[in-house]
């Protein structure tokens, strides 16, 4: 790994939490830092120091009553004070020597009150003459799960992949929850607010570089120096998938954005070509962002033509399927005579084999066989297959009922995963959207992703991801294959 | 309640399961008839026949080798046979006096083949000239909960106020699992297949006079007999909220259609204008379906202006949400000063109170007192609520976690449901997309939607529904109010 400025705050060596809740307030905002902390194990690798003059002790941590009373050398400051009080902390890091802070703090110039920037702009001044790095304020700060960092807990705490850079911290939970039970794991994630110092660019220029980042994922709400973002942005989509979310696209949305991150949006034209100029693929919303960390981590990130195959449960599962897909620019082309002849052999009388293709098949084992057979026809570029892993009934108890479910469900996970690697077609699992998934849906998820699978929870969504990255690669033309 | 001559067929007094697969095939197709009866304990009010010679017992009930050797009278009929064999079970039919047929059966006029569509022709004509209906063929025919009847494992037993209509057995089955986990109850769910007797406008001229059905929703793929399709539909949303998702609607879709009802399908176009003409709402997709379902069995049918309040945690959640609902052609509108005045008594500093409100509050208790002051202001015609009730974490045992969770998801749901009662103003709980619901999650569903409270998954989702309801509201200018 080449050594670059923000590693050092990335793997900071000893942490203070200035201004943690006394235990009165344990549950109370700020405390969610600390508590995150501990549930990464922060502590057992580096030094963590609870700063607050009312405690001695804290979660079976020394707590110090200032930062100037922590021990040597402190590398990043989190600061949970109050805005009043952050200027005098910002003295307390010049003599510290603290290489970077994190302001959780707000009350600045996204209030919109010019005094307050203006307090922001001198501490940022002072900091920055001094070479100490700043992320906020306003923001809930870092999540590197090699270092033992977190902002939020039940992070995962084994690294992955995938950059997360957000300008709203609450919009990088659902990111990192969301994805993370789908499977994905993250090398860095940051929510950086206000970024008065160290912005969006600055993290898309570290992902370039980052050897442990392959994806970069990004929230983003203003632009402040449009030239640079678009250099890092294309500098980074040169190498790497990034996957780019604007919140204040509309005028409600934007005035949302202003008092929230003090941001001036701009509109969803200039972005859209900004992302097409950089190679860089605009998330329409949250789910599309999901969706698409999805599908560049998967065989989804291959397909190249528009065939796609449906492979479910009723005729009119198959309509409403082939509806979808065809909103999205793709086909549902008719399969080969041979094809066609081949799936007789299994299908249950009556049912469709022409595509889409009903599985309402007799035996298990016939599934594997219609889905290998739709695999290997040449019209067909990826196939959406519902997965089914049985739902046990009957009095055993709750946890062999569970046991037994995962188990089926890590079975259907590397079915479709051996099909798609012996056939060379993406093979896509689409979720019913009949409520709730029933045991063994997580195991699903988790085996189908770590195998290179895509799991949609509906049709449309999977043709959409497959139409994105169709798009993005067609605007790359020019630029270096990713994929 | 008004006698109806297909409430005879809903309320059958005996039913004979024919061709009722043998033992060795528990599992396979039409297995799932009989234990679906089971399940509702249809047997528990009504005989219950199965018919197969192979067998003289099965599940503990007695098995006749014919439908001749059933005890008399049979009212309605199971037809489990292959197609081949569907004629001679006619003439049974006709000789035993049944008054209606279910033809679970397919491999007619829906393969294409015209030999069959005749055998089929032959079938109605001699079934109908007897004065016996059909449902069917290539259909899972009829859920009545209050009957007894049902085509699925694990439909609900208890009655309630939705009609489910449906072409296509498993979109009827998504229907009804997917509303159910959401609250819904139905009054019934007919699946009709080819409809060569008994179509989509008999269920909606029944439904339109049917005292138990107050919502009527249907999946369709062909329109037989365009005149009385959009007379039935019109008469039927005269006085209750019609749902339709039309399937087919794109080439390949149609296709689709052909194969899998032989339904000729039309165009988005007529569909559409048929819609409005006759004052129903048209579902673009199965999610919509839902969703519009759950807006006229909730406050969101009251909903009449276009100014929504956003209530949640995080600026970016608040930015993102904004710029969903403009999407939908709805507005965010500031708060006037006296409210936002009002909310910073709750709110920490720094968080946003002029909408969207920002619900990062140090008390639980200031959560209830900020969303009533949402729902108070003359500006709101609805507000977004994320709902919350925590995730009790710790040593407990699971079942006790699950029993807070729940506890706590009934008084989040409780406390929508009371400032919703108390301002007038519709509370739409929005959950956050961070993948599966933490225990509670089913509770809150219920609970919620029993109390008139809507819940969707997405903001987008949420908006949706409610622009729907305003076009819909707007369309039926001249006809009767429903709601």
């Amino acid at each position: 790994m080449t050594e670059h400025p923000l590693d050092l705050i990335f793997h900071p060596r000893a942490v203070a939490l200035v201004g943690v809740p006394s235990n009165g307030a344990a549950g109370g905002p700020g405390w969610g830092f600390l508590t995150s902390l501990l549930d990464q194990k922060f502590q057992e690798r580096h030094p963590l120091y609870p700063v607050n003059p009312k405690m001695t002790e804290v979660e079976g941590l020394t707590c110090y009553p200032s930062l100037l009373d922590t021990p040597d050398p402190v590398d990043h400051v989190i600061s949970l004070v109050p805005a009043s009080a952050a200027p005098a902390l910002v003295e307390q890091v010049l003599q510290k020597h603290v290489r970077s802070v994190h302001f959780y703090t707000a009350g600045f110039s996204e209030t919109g009150d010019p005094a307050l920037a203006q307090v922001e702009a001198a501490m940022v001044a002072k900091l920055r003459a001094a070479g100490v790095r700043v992320i906020g304020p306003n923001s809930l700060g870092l999540y590197v799960p090699e270092a033992g960092l977190a902002f939020m807990n039940g992070f995962p705490r084994e690294p992955g992949n995938v950059m997360v850079v957000s300008q709203s911290g609450a919009n990088a939970g659902d990111v990192i929850f969301n994805l993370a039970r789908r499977g994905v794991r993250f090398s860095k994630g940051i929510s950086f607010g206000n970024g008065i110092d160290l912005r969006s660019y600055d993290f898309f220029n570290y992902a370039a570089e980052d050897d442990q980042t392959e994806v970069v994922t990004a929230y983003i709400e203003g632009v402040q120096d449009g030239r640079r973002f678009f250099e890092a942005v294309k500098h980074c989509a040169a190498v790497k998938p990034v996957i780019l979310l604007k919140g204040g696209l509309s005028s409600v949305g934007a005035r949302a954005a202003r008092s929230h991150t003090g941001s001036l949006a701009g509109s969803i034209q200039v972005f859209d070509a900004m992302c097409r100029q950089a190679g860089a693929m605009r998330a329409e919303n949250m789910e599309e962002l999901h969706d698409l960390v999805i599908a560049v981590n998967t065989s989804v990130r291959h397909v190249r033509g528009t065939g796609i195959a449906v492979v479910g449960i009723g005729g009119g599962y198959g309509v409403l399927a082939s509806d979808a897909i065809a909103l999205e620019g793709l086909d549902v082309p008719e399969l080969s005579e041979a094809t066609q002849e081949e799936l007789r052999e299994f299908a249950v009388p009556g049912t469709s084999v022409n595509n889409p293709v009903d599985t309402f098949v007799r035996a298990p084992a016939d599934l594997e066989r219609m889905i290998r057979a739709v695999g290997r026809s040449e019209v067909i570029d990826a196939a959406f297959v519902n997965p089914t892993f049985g739902q046990p009934t009957g009095t055993l108890p709750r946890e062999e009922v569970e046991r037994r479910a995962a188990e089926a469900a890590r079975q259907s996970a590397e079915l479709l995963a051996r099909v798609q690697e012996e056939t060379g077609t993406a093979m896509v699992a689409v979720t019913r959207d009949r409520g709730a998934p029933g045991p063994g849906g997580e195991e699903f998820l988790l085996e189908a992703y770590r195998r290179g699978v895509a799991v949609y929870p509906s049709v449309a969504r999977a043709a959409r991801a497959i139409a994105r990255i169709r798009d993005w690669r067609a605007q790359r033309e020019g630029l270096p294959d990713i994929f």
